[in-house]
């Protein structure tokens, strides 16, 4: 068994952050990730109460969005978005920046708005920061990877899903950027065992996806090969 | 010249909703709304201040956004995110339902959503409600325009343009649910003249479109064919 692979299920945030996502099918993305024994949940706010009495008694988290999946919101809202989903039972929080100032490379705004979010949450919630890097250049990328450290996050996060997939280069590029000082989240069109290798050896400590299921069901079936 | 598209420029959302937009494209926004007299500007929630500065003593209208496009944050901050860009220069607001709850045919919770919106609104700001009709049976469109009037809203609106375009069979469902009593937008991929004929032919009477500049150059050259 490839090393990269093992406890593969403990990266996943299992994810189901579509408009058309029902509470039945929060109900079942919850028995999903009871039974594969995976990271966590990743749900939009309306739904973190429900997903927080599927969960009760179990160790998968529940990890919230705030300002997802445009970041072209208020900062005051973003924060009282964060802030209301811990109340209501999230483990962690996957804010979006605001991609039109990383665009326009006003990264002191950047770094305002996430300290902001940060400084009214409990120190043991952790706090992500997608930058959709499909939208910015590479110099963008990794000046975003330091507003996101400079923020007192504690992971830089690919994408949302919404617009594009996470690549390699990516996840290797914000990687160097964070130096070891926060870690790295890759998500958006993650769907095969190869792709999950390939993230993780490029520095990725946790993966987002909807496919989590069907990717834990490949890798058994080729540990069933052996 | 066609009366259907009689004063089409009073139709337009002119819209830059994606996440990369920055303040100078906002601006941008803002100056063609006025060189073309368009109805309105229609814009994330962080860019209402600035677009009210550059678009004072004009008539045109500022439409921001509530949960925006997925529509399933918390129903407080919807509430919060649609009063605070009123605070901030908005004229209209454009949330979008829980669509969640539509799909599972909970048109209480819709209803009641709505009017937490609106009562938190002052009388002359007028109330838009994204169904993402794609998402919805045709049954549910239906319903879903009566919640929009049971909920006091002033429009009935197709789609956020995130998820795939409005089509025509769609307006004319709406249309005919609402019977005269509010309002339809069409939005999502609405490109060219012929397009906005027929939704207007469809019953629509504002069109949220990114492309509304290319689209009154078009008529503008047909016009000069004559």
């Amino acid at each position: 068994m490839d090393d990269m692979l093992k406890d593969l299920n403990r990266r996943f945030d299992h994810a189901a952050l579509q408009p058309q996502v029902t509470e039945h099918d929060i109900v079942i993305l919850c028995r999903e990730a009871l039974s594969h024994d995976l990271y966590g949940v990743a749900i939009n706010p309306v739904w973190v109460r429900r997903a927080r009495q599927a969960l009760t008694g179990s160790a998968v988290k529940i990890v919230s969005v705030a300002g997802f999946p445009l970041g072209a919101g208020r900062t005051d809202l973003k924060v009282a978005e964060a802030v209301k989903s811990v109340g209501d039972g999230a483990h962690e929080v996957d804010m979006v920046a605001n991609i039109g100032w990383l665009v326009a490379e006003d990264f002191g705004k950047v770094v305002e708005e996430i300290a902001a979010v940060r400084k009214n949450l409990p120190y043991n919630v952790l706090l992500k920061v997608i930058i959709e890097a499909g939208k910015l250049t590479e110099s963008q990328q990794i000046a975003a990877a330091r507003a996101v450290i400079d923020g007192g996050a504690q992971f830089v996060k690919t994408s949302t899903g919404f617009f594009g997939a996470a690549t390699t280069d990516q996840v290797t590029r914000l990687y160097k950027a964070v130096g070891g000082q926060i870690e790295v989240k890759a998500s958006g069109g993650i769907r095969t065992v190869r792709q999950c290798r390939e993230f993780i050896e490029a520095g990725a400590t946790r993966l987002g996806s909807s496919a989590s299921v069907s990717i834990m069901e490949e890798l058994r079936s080729r540990r069933g090969d052996r």
